[in-house]
């Protein structure tokens, strides 16, 4: 069944990239088209059959009945009006951020119909090449609906997300933002953190604990500069909490206390056990 | 061709069990004893073919050729002693700990013939249960050799851990437990302060982000008490350095310093990729 008309995606990297595929895959609208700064990203997109058509003008989103918004987060609410000044009033609009609040505030005031959403999905990797229809395969997808947004616009995303395979939880926008700062930036900036606080020439004997709490600081410079600056608040005091979990092993360290240590370490064993409960009844996405 | 005649192994979980498996293996003793606090312990490494007799009793060691000490840290500090009084003045000893200064102080005293190892291999999980004789291929072991070692000893050592899979890499103790401390301790203790500041209420959602950053969040608390008793002042002296990072990224986000945070991440980045590297030419072990 047709869900769309015209669906345009704009930013066609891994998270957009998918999207179009999915939907093409599944067979959701008639056409789906793609805008990226990068001729070639297109190009890929279009020979992978991700998009019907692709361009670097924004004006290829004309008409469209769905407007993804799949970029990092500041150009989000960068290109809000020029895209708001492009479609059609009844345009249902989606994002993809890894932040919400920001983003619903200037998107619910530049679309009337607009849809905060964040797949739990994608990786460290970046771009089109990586990008695949099944990413969205049993991945967790917030939305993050507000009082200003249409119910018949939520429950055609919702179908949307489900229908590429995502199951939905609906929480605040502030909600989310509080939540997100604690399961992935607090986790990407420790990881960040961690790769510049070892020296250089240690990395060739590095192990594999060092390799797998490492792996997402691989991740694009850019997309977490703009999370960091558009959620700093919530980050910081994630931030905050870790540093504290940190002084305390620092000082029964000093301190020679055995059975501090323990306890800490018992504790942390417990609940990272209980992760790995959740985690068996879903695969999970990355970010 | 047989390098050994008795191997006695103390301890029989994860990594002594697999040392005694790869032993069987290939063929480098006539006869291997293990020894455990449990006897389900005992009872599960003899019927895998791991060890030909298994004792609770320490006596089982005597008239060893080679002696391994495969339990936590300060087990090991603790067992020196009595295990010094059975085994023959001759007896190689080796053992396993990850760190290594203290150690090799005791272990110099107490046996003539001892040789300190590190074996970059193992995981979170524990146990005999876990033990293959696998585990060391293709993986990299840590020789600290100190004024006061056996030549011939060092050589049949190395030989040892070269016959079961392991690369060699030769340090001080001291050089060893200053890397260890970043590359491998320093992780262990932000897995286990990352799960100990992530609400619990929140882990249902956890992405791959937090479940990697954590998985040795789950290790043995004992085994992990020691080794921050046993090396502190270095793992206190990372955890510096790595504070120190964290609040150049915190006070960052506060003062909204896009180029910084950009550069930060960048730097991350490239090291992590550096890293990357070097993990293609050799899979690593875990711990």
């Amino acid at each position: 069944m047709k869900l769309f008309r015209k669906v345009a995606i704009v930013g066609t990297g891994l998270i957009g990239g998918s999207i179009a595929s999915a939907i093409k895959r599944h067979g959701l609208a008639e056409c789906v088209v793609g805008v990226s700064r990068h001729k070639e990203t297109l190009l890929r997109a279009k020979k992978k059959g991700m998009i019907d058509e692709g361009s670097q003008d924004l004006r290829i989103i004309k008409n469209a009945d769905l407007l993804v918004i799949a970029t990092p987060v500041r150009t989000i609410e960068k290109l809000s009006s020029a895209i708001a000044r492009i479609i059609p009033g009844d345009c249902i609009v989606i994002d993809v951020g890894s932040t919400k609040e920001a983003i619903a505030q200037r998107c619910d005031k530049a679309f009337t119909r607009y849809v905060g959403t964040h797949p739990l999905a994608g990786s460290e990797k970046r771009g089109v090449a990586y990008a695949e229809a099944g990413l969205f395969k049993n991945s967790l997808c917030i939305l993050t609906p507000t009082s200003k947004t249409d119910t018949k616009a939520l429950r055609v995303v919702k179908k949307l997300w489900r229908s590429i395979g995502a199951d939905i939880v609906e929480m605040s926008p502030s909600a989310h933002d509080k939540m997100l700062a604690f399961i992935s930036h607090l986790p990407h900036v420790v990881a960040f953190c961690l790769m510049a606080a070892v020296p250089a020439t240690l990395l060739r004997y590095a192990p594999a604990s060092l390799k797998e709490a490492t792996r997402v600081a691989a991740s694009d410079s850019i997309l977490w500069r703009d999370i960091l600056l558009s959620n700093s608040n919530n980050i910081i005091r994630s931030i905050g909490v870790f540093e504290r979990m940190l002084s305390r092993v620092k000082s029964a360290a000093k301190r020679n206390q055995a059975k501090l240590l323990e306890r800490i370490f018992r504790d942390a064993k417990f609940k990272r056990e209980l992760l790995d409960g959740y985690r068996n009844r879903r695969s999970g996405g990355r970010r």
